[in-house]
């Protein structure tokens, strides 16, 4: 998608030389527009962990090319299988949450095991970071064919009025590679010509709505207005939103979804109020080895920091008094029960194993 | 309550100078300790408006001192009656949303207007006003004895652990005069030897829980954790909130609630969690003209740069980038099917009209 008018994608290989892989730096954004380069493993791992990229789809792609940048600084100073677990095991470890990391992870080690040169294991990794990527963008692509078709059913209910979307969180193409998963159907919608209108939930700590979502949508020109996490119930209440579309870090097979701190908030009023609420995400993200999101997922905690301190467009500054302690979880659970549906890359499906299931065999 | 170990209200008649109301500067707070003189019915009517005092008991107490500043400066270039209607009127436009404004308004007036002779009218507003201070400080305390039997029943049931309770926005003592309504029976409890442990909603954007009633838990040395808003949801699902306890601003005759934006997503939590969801409140802010909160109580549209920019210990900083649209809305309505109940200064009763008629009549 477009930045000032020019396509991007978030992470890509230079073309004149492909040892270097280009992101945009997140953390920047929208306040500076920044590309940074990975040249190493540590490089990629510490983008994934200081959330210089972010979103779960993003995350894999970049550990799949921080595994390709650990491999051709390999030294022969240990047997390269172990060198291979090990930085499959290390890149893992990054980000708890997101179950695309262990995804692209694993589909580069299962490639990567088979040759046990270093020289064609190189170009092996580069070619399959490239693959991974590549689907990224095309499962996303199909999120949006697929989820645009809910906005058209409301839009032509209300012909020539707007379509409200409320969404938590970044789950656009910044989260991605290009289109998003929950802004996709959006992106498609507008394109198609529909008039939509996206509230943002600004998304403390992090701010990733305001910071991304606004931004990517602005240079979009999307017509969109940013509101503090607290305002989605009230709009709700008040017929102010059609629908609610958020991402998803990771899905379980029984249909509850582990997304954003405050998606549940959200999941509840929407609910409560009769409107569909839709999560958009690749089925690579569904982890079958969870039926309980609830009780199974390990949520993160992450620094307090990002609650004691607001980061703007000037800099940093401190919003909690010294000595009042804070709680920072990264993430919650909305069980199935208020999931109205799932949009995947093979269609829109019920949060249920069976219909899950029956999804995932449909090809 | 205690500031540095010293004993505050949050307004007061100057002992030296009675032409000189001071109040706590809570747009200073808790960064620094600042303490405001009003001389002026223009002092008393910006404070309010500029937030400079909040929280629904403080604004009423404060214009009823605002009127006796207003009849202290009395020009006599209209007549005494139209200027007492006057600043009546334009008093009540200081901030819609909150009934105790209107209400300690209209109770000056009821009194004052028993004259026609300015030299008995200002010691009779001053008395007055006093007066209704003085009410408001015992109606919380009220609040604080009857709330606090709630913790003890909770307290009760798992013997040597903390209660813990969450809170939204601040409805301490800082948005009263003393004791507060919602911390009330935090304050209590905490005197009476339970192990209290409060969790603080951050309450953006004016992060009046992060700035105010983490600084006021502190001061008394209670223990408490700063969450962002989005984390009550997630909290509640892990069994670490036994109690749910936020204040009104205008409680409708049938038990709907309004309160600070945001408040209705964690009663809907509470709901979905099984746990007791409380509204403390002064009778004083209930209002009997309406029966449905969400159509008819008007909710304050406040300015955008509260949500643009985050305010903190060093100045400003801009959150939101250019372009993208804000909304504000100040305040939502939870629905009475989601309150437990209602803890006034008369006692405990469930959130319907035939409850709360009865408790009214129950002295």
């Amino acid at each position: 998608m477009r930045i000032n008018g020019q396509n991007f994608h978030t992470i890509w290989a230079d073309k004149n030389d492909p040892k270097k892989i280009k992101i945009i730096d997140q953390q920047k954004l929208p306040f500076e527009f920044c590309i940074k380069t990975l040249q190493t493993f540590d490089d990629a791992f510490n983008a994934i962990k200081e959330m210089i990229v972010r979103g779960a789809p993003l995350i894999g792609v970049t550990a799949a090319y921080g595994m390709y940048l650990g491999l051709l600084n390999f030294k022969n100073e240990k047997p390269l299988a172990d060198f291979l677990e090990e930085i499959c095991d290390r890149m893992k470890s990054a980000r708890p949450t997101a179950v695309n990391l262990a995804f692209a992870v694993d589909t580069m080690f299962a490639t990567l095991e088979k040759t046990d040169n270093i020289e064609q294991m190189i170009p092996l990794a580069l070619d399959k970071a490239n693959e991974i990527k590549q689907l990224e963008i095309e499962n996303c692509n199909s999120i949006g064919e697929h989820g645009v078709t809910l906005i058209e059913e409301i839009a032509a209910r209300k012909p020539g009025q707007q379509v409200n979307i409320l969404t938590h969180c970044n789950a656009g193409w910044l989260a991605c590679i290009d289109w998003g998963t929950a802004l996709a159907p959006v992106y498609k919608a507008h394109q198609k010509g529909i008039p939509v209108h996206v509230w943002v939930d600004e998304t403390r700590p992090r701010n990733q709505g305001s910071k991304l979502t606004a931004f990517e949508l602005k240079q979009e020109n999307i017509p969109h207005t940013v509101i503090p996490d607290n305002t989605g119930g009230h709009l709700m209440q008040h017929g102010m939103v059609d629908l609610v579309l958020v991402g998803s870090d990771r899905t379980t097979r029984t249909g509850d979804v582990c997304n954003k701190i405050g998606t549940y908030l959200k999941a509840l009023a929407a609910s409560d109020n009769g409107i569909p609420f839709y999560v958009a995400l690749p089925t690579s993200s569904i982890d079958f080895s969870i039926s309980d999101g609830l009780t199974e997922i390990p949520i993160e905690e992450r620094n307090g920091d990002e609650v004691r301190f607001m980061e703007g467009k000037s800099g940093k500054i401190q919003v909690v008094p010294e000595g009042s302690p804070v709680a920072n979880y990264g993430f919650d659970v909305t069980p199935a029960r208020l999931v109205s549906g799932l949009i995947t890359e093979k269609g829109i499906c019920e949060p249920s194993v069976a219909e899950i299931e029956k999804l995932l065999k449909s090809e």
